[in-house]
C-alpha cells in the first residue's frame, strides 16, 4: 500500500494512525502542500486526486481519497483489530463522533480555506487564527458534552480500545495545540488524547515522526 | 423512527432520500433553523444534539447525529435496497464521493458559517454568495473529473442504482441552483441529478415537499 501524505495534514494523520493500529505496512509518498506553491497542484498529482487533497491510499487497483473512506476500507479489508464496535448503535456513535470532527471542525481550518481568507479578503494572521479557534472551540465543546455525558465513553472515545473516533480526535487536538488553544474546558477529550498518545500506533503517526517532517 | 429535520438543510435532505429509498417510515420533527434566532438553540434541542445541528435520527434507544453516520446505520439495520455496492473498492469509491461533498463542500456553506462571515467580518450578501459559489465550484469540478473519467459511473454516481453518493449529490446541486450557479461545466453531475430527481424517493425528500417548507 502507498499513502500520499503530508506530515502536517490532520486528515493524513488520521489514516496513519489507523494503518498503524492495524499494523499494516505502507510506503509514504510525501506531497508537500506548501513547497513551490504546493505539490498537490502538479499534473502528476491531478491523476492521483483531482480534488488536489491528501491523503490518498493506493492498494492494488484501488485508489481511495477521503480519510474516512480510506479507514472504512481498511476496516473492511483488515478487520483486526476493529476500529468500529460491533453493535449497530455503537458503530453509529463512533462514526458520528468522527464525522463531527471531519465535517464540522476540520474543513473550516483547511489550508485552502485559510488561503482564501488571506488572498480574497485580506484577513491577517490574527484574524485567521481566531477563525480557526472559533470553529475548533464550537466543535470541541459539543464533543466534550457528548463524551462526558455518555456511558459508552471509556479510556477512549468509545469503550476501552481505540476506534475511528480516536483516529480523528488526536489530530484535531494537535491542531488545537498548534493554535495554543487551551484544553482545560475539555477534560474528557484531553484525558482520552493523553491515553492515545501513549500508544505506539499514535506515536509513530504523529507529524513530527514522519519522513517529511520539517 | 423520528427525524429532526429542516426542509432546507441539505444534510437532512440526504437522510430523507436514504429513508425513502429504503422505504422506511418516519416521523419528521421540524427544527426551524432561522425562526426566533433558531430552534436548534433551545435547551430542549441541546439534549437531542449538543452540536445544535440537524439532522438527528431517533430509532428506539439510539439517537444518531451526522447525516452520513445515520445513513450508514440505516444501511446496516435495513440493508435492502443497498446504498453501498458490495465490493470493497466500490464501497470505498461511493463513500469517498459522499465525503467529498460532506467534508469538502457543504461545511463551508453552512448557515452557521455564513452567519460568522456576516456578524464577525461584515461580509455582505454578494461576498457570502461568492464564497459559497467558490467552494461549490471547486468541489463540483473535482467530482465531475472523477465521475466523467470512471468506468464505474453509470446512470447514477456508481452503477445503475442510487447510492449514498447520490443521496449527497442531489442536495448539493439543489444548493448550487439556489445560488444560480450554472451546471454546464458538470454535464455528468447534471445527468445523474436529472435521473435521480425522477425517482419518487428523491421527489418526496425535496425541500419543497416537506411539511415545514415555506
Amino acid at each position: 500500500m502507498r499513502l500520499y501524505t503530508y506530515f502536517r495534514s490532520s486528515a493524513a494523520y488520521r489514516v496513519r494512525i489507523a494503518l498503524n493500529l492495524k499494523q499494516l505496512r505502507y510506503t509514504a509518498v510525501p506531497v508537500h502542500l506548501l513547497r513551490g506553491g504546493g505539490e498537490q497542484f502538479t499534473d502528476a498529482y491531478a491523476c492521483v486526486n483531482p480534488a488536489r487533497l491528501v491523503p490518498v491510499l493506493e492498494d492494488g487497483e484501488a485508489t481511495i481519497s477521503q480519510s474516512l473512506a480510506i479507514i472504512e476500507y481498511l476496516e473492511e479489508t483488515h478487520p483486526r483489530p476493529p476500529l468500529l464496535p460491533s453493535a449497530h448503535a455503537g458503530r453509529a456513535q463512533v462514526r458520528s463522533l468522527a464525522l463531527a470532527i471531519a465535517c464540522d471542525i476540520h474543513p473550516l481550518n483547511n489550508l485552502r480555506v485559510l488561503r482564501y481568507l488571506k488572498s480574497t479578503w485580506d484577513r491577517d494572521d490574527a484574524q485567521r487564527e481566531e477563525w480557526q479557534r472559533h470553529w475548533i472551540r464550537a466543535g470541541l465543546e459539543a464533543l466534550e458534552l457528548r463524551l462526558a455525558g455518555n456511558a459508552d465513553t471509556g479510556s477512549f472515545c468509545h469503550g476501552d480500545s481505540p476506534t475511528l473516533a480516536d483516529c480523528c480526535l488526536v489530530p484535531q487536538l494537535a491542531n488545537a495545540d498548534r493554535l495554543s488553544l487551551p484544553l482545560d474546558e475539555y477534560p474528557t477529550l484531553r484525558r482520552i488524547r493523553d491515553r492515545c498518545v501513549q500508544l505506539p500506533a499514535f506515536i509513530a503517526a504523529a507529524p513530527g515522526a514522519q519522513p517529511d517532517a520539517e
